[in-house]
Order: C-alpha cells, then sequence, then structure tokens
C-alpha cells in the first residue's frame, strides 16, 4: 500500500453508537468487505455510549476498538469531559454550544486515520454532516477534504474520507437508515441523549428534540 | 480573534529540549513579546528530555507545558515509546527509522493547536526541517502547509506555522545559533543523544553522529 493505491475492501468507522455513526456502519457494511470501528474514550459523562456503541457492535459481529483520549480532558475544559459544568439546554444562537473541544473531529480522524494505517486500510468512514454542523467548524466538508490532503501528506499514504452523512439532514439521515433496513436497530439501539437514555431518550435534551424533529421529518417526507 | 486576524505578538513553541526546538525557542523568543512552550510526554524511554526542557525554560523564564500523549502508546508500538525494542543503530537507507510514529508530529502540531488558540495565539513554531526530513513525511514543507490550512479551517481560526529550519541543514542550525547568540546553551543543555546524555552526548548513537556532522560543518563553513 502505498501513496498510489486505495484500499476498496475495508474500512475504519469512527463509531460512537448515536444515530449517525451507527448509521454509517451499516452503510459501511453494505459497501466494504471488512469493517473495523474506533471509539473515543474522552471520559464522557455518559460510559453508557461506549456501552452502547459495543452492543451494536456485538451484534453485528464487527471489530470494536476503543482508543482511550482522556488527554482531551488537559485541553478542553467543557461540558462533555468535565461533569461539574452542564450542557447548554439549548444549542446558542451564534456559534459552537459550550460542549464544543475544538478540533474534537480533527483529533479523533487523525487517531483513526493512524490506527487505519497500521492496518493497511486506506477508507476512514466518518457521520459528519455540514447540514447538522450546529457550529462545528470540523464539520464542514471543506475541512474533511483538507484533512483528508493532510493526512494523506503526513503518512505518505492514501487516505479517503467517507462522510456518507455530508450533505443529508436528519430527517434524510432516518431515510437512509430505513433504506439500509436498519431503522428500528437505529430507533432502539443508539444513543443520542445527554441524559444517557437508549433510544428515545429523555425527550427533552437538545439532543433528544433534535432527532426526534428529525424523525418527524422522515414520516412527513416519505410516510404520508 | 477569529478567521481574519492574526495574533502577531505571542507563539506557541512546540519544544522538545533538543537542538532544533531549542533553536526555534531563541528563535521566537526575538521575533514575539511572550512564548509558550508545549512539550509532550509519550512515555519517551529518556523522560530526560522533558528534564532538560524544563531546565531550559525555567532558565530562561519561559513559560512550559508538558501534555500527556501517552495514548500516542496505544497507536504505535515502537521503539521511541515502549523500553523492550532497540531502536535503530543506523538509519535504514529508506523509508523512516522504525521509531516513527506515523502522523506524531501532525498530532503534536493539532495538540499544540487547540493549546494555542484557548490562549488568543495563533502562531506555532516547530523545529521540523524538509532538509534533515529523514524519511518523516510529516516534517514535509507541503504537509506543513497542508495542515496549517486544515487546522485553520478546523477551528475556524487563523493559524500560522513558523518553521525556522524547514530548509537548513544541521551545520545552519548552528549557524543559526550562533547568530541568536545561543550557541552555548545548544551545546551545553540540548539533549539530542538516543541514550540520555545531554551536550555531547554519547557519541555513538546515530542522533550523536548527526549532531557531530552538523557542528563540524558549521566550524569548517564558518569558522576558517
Amino acid at each position: 500500500m502505498n501513496m498510489n493505491t486505495r484500499n476498496k475492501k475495508e474500512a475504519v468507522v469512527v463509531f460512537s453508537g448515536g444515530q449517525d455513526s451507527t448509521t454509517c456502519l451499516f452503510w459501511a457494511l453494505k459497501r466494504y468487505e471488512k469493517v473495523i470501528t474506533v471509539s473515543f474514550d474522552y471520559g464522557q459523562r455518559h460510559k453508557k455510549e461506549l456501552q452502547c456503541a459495543k452492543e451494536i457492535t456485538d451484534e453485528l459481529g464487527v471489530e470494536f476498538h476503543v482508543m482511550d483520549m482522556s488527554l482531551l480532558n488537559q485541553l478542553a475544559p467543557n461540558s462533555l469531559t468535565r461533569g461539574d459544568i452542564d450542557v447548554d439546554e439549548e444549542a446558542p444562537e451564534e456559534g459552537a454550544p459550550n460542549s464544543v473541544v475544538d478540533g474534537r473531529n480533527m483529533l479523533f480522524l487523525t487517531f483513526a486515520a493512524v490506527f487505519a494505517k497500521q492496518r493497511g486500510i486506506t477508507d476512514l468512514v466518518t457521520g459528519v454532516s455540514q447540514s447538522d454542523f450546529s457550529g462545528y467548524p470540523d464539520c464542514r466538508n471543506v475541512f474533511v477534504k483538507s484533512l483528508e490532503t493532510t493526512l494523506s501528506l503526513a503518512m505518505d499514504y492514501t487516505f479517503c474520507i467517507e462522510t456518507p452523512l455530508m450533505w443529508i439532514d436528519k430527517g434524510d439521515v432516518w431515510k437512509l437508515a430505513d433504506d439500509l433496513g436498519c431503522l428500528n436497530t437505529i430507533r432502539e439501539k443508539t444513543l443520542t441523549c445527554y441524559n444517557g437514555i437508549k433510544g428515545e431518550g429523555c425527550g427533552n435534551c437538545p439532543s433528544c428534540k433534535l432527532r426526534r424533529e428529525g424523525y418527524e421529518q422522515f414520516l412527513e417526507r416519505y410516510r404520508r
């Protein structure tokens, strides 16, 4: 494997056990002969996220790795990594919500890339979305394309970052799951709720609201 | 500070206590009003590296931070991070020596960038050199430029990565130190030796040989 060769048979999926990355996992399972999932443990309030991720991959018989990213806590004293700060109830009007760790996606994808190269894998799959970027600059397409180039230069290796959700909104993420035949798995087994409740969630946190709104969009667009 | 503003008064220097990054530290001290150094602890065989780095910054009264990067060990079982593998006595003819952790510079610079942004600093200084790249693709200019763009996109912020040693060889790194008035500090206080001996080093490892050859080049070019 070198700078001129892409391995189209295997992929590493950046996986959190949430709706988006689980949809991406099913997407990847249709396209690749072998899929490996990588999760990041950065001291989330909700270790349940990793537990969910493990359950989903166990059921699918997919290789699952957890990388310790606790060092993120050195950098970003914030609400997703420390228990003593409250998550914003509502996303602020402008900019990223206070739960953001600057460059977090970039760090995750870079670690995933190092991991992939060691296994001769060139393709990374991530659930980032520009439609849903909510103020996170490292979810934008222009960033992902730039990172693909930088990673390839950094390691002299042909990385391809696949982003199946880049241009679709939450309603169409549910549609994609439906098309992939995993709608019920996504509904029941994934965790997006800030309060750590699987499936439908608490129903009140911003993440649950977004998830429900997306599902309603899906029903409205495709099930009427 | 935003995507359109550069802070030219302060810089973060990626600092190891070795010859190159110490020369860069002196370079930065001439150009910026405030300089902060960042080192990475990734389980080096030689904690002395960090000790040297601390001594140098203490003497200069420069802010010094160590980030725990022990998670690199999860990714790269190799000779600079594990005690049970020998370092190559000689650099291999082709490719990177076995001490390389793929994308290590990229990870270090990315963490340094997150750290810098939190302090409103845009400029990062690193001692990487294309002349001296020895098979490490993430020391090349094309990589650094690409990373500068990717980091800026990732965090929606104007990063500038300064690389004072990019185009000069070891002989001219000594010349630069001489011009900066820090030749003796570099000779006596920095550590590059694989066997952890400060200053002149063991004299036998590949790193000591390179350092000595560079110094001889310097004498030959500028002191005859």
